[in-house]
């Protein structure tokens, strides 16, 4: 539409490779939303007249309820889309919606808003699977489970300890997303294409009705970076790496071999031709999206590098890397927490390898330095040679006891003494903790998400 | 060391294959400080003799002072290479630093030391960098200057305002990069291999004397994440991408097709075969550490995705890229400012090209608009025909002029009734609040500095 | 399907989360094709009844006119979809199609041969690209235009030899890829889940309907790895990388400061606010495709890393980032082509930079040095020296002129007399060589696409 | 040097940022092999005084026997230092060696010598290795060992079995690897900083002294180009990526849960605190560089994305990259050769496994099948039910004996119909065919290897 009059027709397959349209249904309403605020901004400052404002913000609200008909034109994008789908509606006073704005503030408004919803809500999962985490926790605080290194048994634990392990990790992930949710949720409105626009539209009356009154500045910096998107993704593809840690770990601990967790059945899928398999399908989809995770900054990260300030349409094929991205984390998180839900576990398994592993020998060795005031290197030694002398670990532990006069019974091994340790105190401290932390969580998204503007109907 | 007893000997190229040793150079001072930390906390909970503790003290402070020793054997790390050096020094007795430690927890925390000691040197360099920006600003309140989209001349605005759109990008980051910088600097001593340490350390005493107090609390999640690690890369990986951007207009600005800059000459090269050339070396490197970095952070993430949770040999592999990608960003940091502090302005060419290019053009549209109350898409298409019609810009400004009775003053134009704008107004408020926000910051840093450890002597 | 009787019912969202049904629509005609070429196999290895392979194999061929049916239900994949369609066409008739074969030979086989038809396609575009290239090249031998290091002008050369720059290149990709297409255009059929079949198939023979009769030996290897597309998406990866170096270069060349060529303005686009505006929004987009091939390659290889071996679901997952890679690569080589073709040449600014700097200055060099006698760093510094005191590049070549006693003439200074300048007899060789190969490689490609079988019809 | 009298002095920081002399060290014999020819050739084309070569070359002799003196002073790089010692040396005359090269196609020539050389190294490892595979698996032709699919018991086959997939993946990459040698090995030498070179060298003769003859024909190609090295390091990200897929079955199959493989005592380590460890730390390094070599295909693919062609020095800061990422695979390659060499196997676990998961019920639902002609799933379903039925697998398979007169004689389960399977004749034609093959590839590099230069004098 704009390129007619200046540069002549273009052909199909070149309009297909630049168009965005087909992406731009995922922000269609977060697009509308802005463009309703605008024109409203626009009508507020006598920009335009208020009757043909009154007009187009008519028409937008019945595209906010089926935006379908943005989609049926070719368009190089749907704000070309909706600039013609305005003219044809209302004619030549379709031509107002344009004063005072640019695809490129207008882009990285949509843009901004439907990310910021997207983690307000993967922020909300969090807090879903966390509460499971700790309300899992509870009832498995001495329940007895060895944790691994270089996955060899090293050291007994609790199941409620690893559980909180989960959590702290996912806990370190969310102030990181807040403090990016904060960088992202301003306002670009009223930087027009790159340094600003000569309509008196008011930024910070704009931005209190999208954006809860928070400005980027700079319109140079507000029309053309897209830092918020990229540290979204960075913190992204690094939260899905830690994720798919924990994913291994369900695998691996849930194989027959080791058989701590049965998977719920749902989550599980067999063979076409192997009926006696039992194929973790969701956590291994699960752990490839944490792959996906890595990749997806990696393009983002590789358009944006050496790119020239200011817009360039470079920055569009970002877009849909960063709305699958969140969108995948908010799916696996999703899958993660109903696993975690239903999980059973095999107390018996679990509390096998205790005398299976001489897993209690590091605390041993520590309890007998301690005790008899000799270097623990020594001991160490001393200990390292009676394993290798005994035939099992019962016997070990046995020969530890009238060696040493430690009695071993495991259920004190875990008491030990310091803070974030597997003992019942210190994990019920954590508890109390976490929960107090996650109501305030909850009411700072709470108040976000009152900020945010309403959405479109369905 | 430790394996002697138990695996018997390997041989030199399977060590050389494992070992750490070259790269725990760089962490050497940290991991003593720890050890220092660690030995004094085993004195005053009484889990060890006290002269013994002050005999390894004293040679700790030795090692501070020359660490060298310790490299000459081959050792799978330092802390192998510790333990060595201190039974040839003191016999049996150096076994009693091993107690209520393991190498997963004093790896952790040298590693959150060094990198929270680099990061916070970072921002030093970020804040200097950003007073020069300011400083610089302050004398272009007023320098007409191009901005682009698409590389191609966009809008007028000043180069004050390009300027201060570098430094809120980087302010940006500087509020991503402290959150994370409290997010790694936490104590992870006293969880042991993995599950804590029946010694009766005081982990709230200990985090204290090295990490102002704060602690990371499970035990398994202490010892065994690098997500500190991974969010420091992710966030160094984005910083650098945008600061890439910046390097790309200076290269480009500064070529002497278009020469709005000159670069300060120690910042270029010549060929040793081409007397002609002028090559912006420093800027070429430093864009290429953009691609570095989103590399180290690739690395990072992926050795760890996947990776079974607690301590795994992978990890050790990390450490190196986290550690060159913190410090490749600090020495690029260095020569961006050395060259924005030196960096010559060609003012001429820069105010050529408002005559050369129609870049009043966009707002020229609004101001029609605006005067009019006709619809600014009619508007835009009158003057995309005007400009069509036109034999060169004076010519289009002229007719603009005379059709439209708009005057055609450019320094009117860089006065954009929006905040953000190049407007003196808007440029000036923006730098005062910038250089308050700095000071505030500093102070900050300055608090932060204080919590850490003195450092080691040359 | 097959989940039922072990695994009871799961829930939508989940069966959404692990199926692969909606991806598969890329691959569904390979899918019915390799079916069909089965059951024939089961057929002409008396494994099944001839009556019932002939009617499964009559609904295949409607499913390949129409795969529609296939993604109205909800499966895990179009695998499980077709036994659905065909039990309900068939009864428990359908159960034959099942022997002798796993989703895992099948998807593997699939996948193999549609990449192998993209490979297929993509190399057709690039040597119809070439063949753009060579002929361009023909009408510009002798057109003078400046190359550039560390985008400074460094030396004269013609638009032939930049040209034949670009079709090397390419050339050194084909040969990559020709290769990495010969180790995934082999059978992996007959290799079942993991570790080959009871059913007495002739997997020889079956290769030869669908792959030229080349084999993926081992079945672990055929059914498991992805080697075949972690090469591709690799070499893609880095032809794309470097297409993006050619990419930029006619963006920079593009522009009104240097202005050598001008783009076709079917791909050009300008600003919906700034009417003056000439965006080259193809080449951004091809630009941009780059970091996304980047970031495919990677999706891939961390899915791939420290996985298993044997199938594991994370596979799935890899698919559609390689069939979305082959095809962007495919479209912007088709965009870059459509550019070349339309490409106009401004051979008087290209000109002009020969008298703007001085480009000369290296081969002067070279010519006193080889001239005089004398050694050539020592000419180096007089002629660096010399043009220092040079008002401008005229003054400089006539000093050089009167000095040295060397004439001028640009047209000479191309003659370079190694192999691979831009001397006309050097580049009417390469151009008749590179079209000779390119023949060559047409039938080699005809050959290979005479193997694949028929396709499907719309 | 070059720079002194055209742009005065820098200052160390800056220096130290651009120099690549550290890097250098890596490359320097190549640089003095590529020096010593270029000057010969000088010589043989009368460019430069025959006595003059002579002197020169006699000093590039000197310092390839020790080129440490190159390192002591600090350049740009080591071509500068090289001419600043030569003119120490021989005064003036040392400018002679300048003529007719620049260090972008000598700094080109040196990385193809150097990356060819290493890749050469590789593939002579990756033979070995292959070599250890066959051995090995000569030795276990009928040990019976389960495959596994999403990490749980899938189908019987045999140790040899699994041993010649990791031979066909290696036979894979040997292919990709061999073409991409082909592509590295050729000579840039006479291009010059990018347009070619005045001086009347002879190219041809020039690469057939270094390169075998083989040419990188395009000057602008040759001098600036690294697709070479982006395919080498893609290729390289790609094996390593299928090879740490081994080292997980390795560091899985030998954790004392499965227990199949004993892992070598010199390739594990054991921990400071737990003495009872024993830690698979090799393997856990090798499974990092996947990691690595991931990344460092990033870094390079990054730095080159979208920059303009000619040389940058961004290509400098690829270089180690590029070197590091081939030792590194050449250092993995060897330790699991190593591994494998050594590698006791525990059959008895092996063969436990199928008396405790029903894996050989796919089989069996095949034969069923084809006994009975009754539909495949139909008899799926039957069986899905019977293992359903049953206490455990050794139930199942009586029932199985007893229902369908199978005889249970895993031994015969193996030998299934089709190439590729585990039967003992498959796999010796396989085993047969490999060596062959292996004996064709060292003659080949052999080949290649006599056409390299002879290297330099420790």
């Amino acid at each position: 539409m704009y390129r007619r009059i200046l540069l002549g027709p273009t052909n199909e397959s070149i309009l297909d490779y630049i168009s965005s349209l087909e992406e731009d249904k995922l922000i269609v309403c977060e697009v509308l939303e802005v463009l309703e605020a605008h024109v409203n901004e626009l009508k507020d400052s006598n920009s335009i007249p208020p009757h043909v404002a009154n007009e187009i913000i008519s028409e937008i609200r019945i595209l906010k309820s089926d935006p379908s008909p943005l989609f049926s034109t070719s368009s190089e994008d749907v704000h070309e889309s909706i600039e013609l789908y305005m003219r044809n509606k209302l004619g030549d006073k379709a031509g107002y919606l344009a004063l005072g704005r640019s695809r490129n503030d207008h882009v990285a408004a949509a843009l901004r808003l439907k990310l910021s919803r997207l983690v307000l809500e993967e922020l909300r999962v969090l807090i879903s699977l966390r509460r499971s985490l700790l309300s899992m926790a509870k009832n498995y605080l001495d329940t007895l489970i060895p944790l691994y290194t270089h996955f060899y048994p090293a050291q007994l634990s609790t199941l409620a300890h690893y559980l909180l392990y989960i959590d702290e990790m996912l806990s370190t992930y969310v102030e990181a997303i807040l403090k990016v949710l904060e960088l992202t949720f301003k306002s670009p409105l009223g930087s027009g294409p790159v340094a600003g626009v000569m309509t008196p539209i008011n930024r910070e009356r704009l931005a209190s009705i999208l954006f809860g009154g928070k400005l980027v500045y700079n319109t140079l910096y507000a029309s053309s970076s897209r830092d918020f998107m990229l540290l979204l993704l960075a913190i992204n593809a690094s939260l899905m790496t830690s994720i798919s840690r924990i994913v291994e770990d369900l695998i691996l601990l849930s194989t027959p071999y080791i058989g701590f967790f049965i998977l719920p059945s749902e989550h599980l899928s067999t063979s076409s031709i192997m009926p006696h398999k039992r194929n973790p399908v969701t956590l291994e989809v699960a752990r490839a999206k944490a792959g996906e995770a890595i990749g997806n900054f990696v393009v983002v990260a590789s358009i944006l590098k050496g790119l020239p300030s200011g817009y360039n349409l470079d920055l569009q094929e970002a877009n849909i890397y960063a709305i699958r991205a969140l969108s995948d984390t908010i799916n696996t998180l999703n899958m993660l927490n109903d696993i975690i839900a239903k999980l059973r576990v095999n107390t018996e398994a679990m509390a096998r390898d205790i005398y299976t592993y001489p897993i209690l020998a590091p605390d041993i060795v520590e309890l007998v330095a301690l005790k008899t005031g000799r270097p623990f290197r020594i001991i160490y030694e001393e200990i390292a040679i009676l394993i290798g002398e005994c035939r099992d670990t019962r016997e070990f532990y046995t020969k530890v006891s009238e060696k040493y006069g430690i009695s071993i019974e495991p259920l004190n091994f875990i008491e030990r003494p310091v803070s974030g340790s597997p003992s019942i105190s210190s994990t019920i401290k954590y508890i109390e903790e976490s929960e107090g932390s996650l109501g305030v969580l909850e009411l700072k998204l709470e108040s976000i998400n009152a900020m945010l503007p309403r959405g479109c109907y369905k």
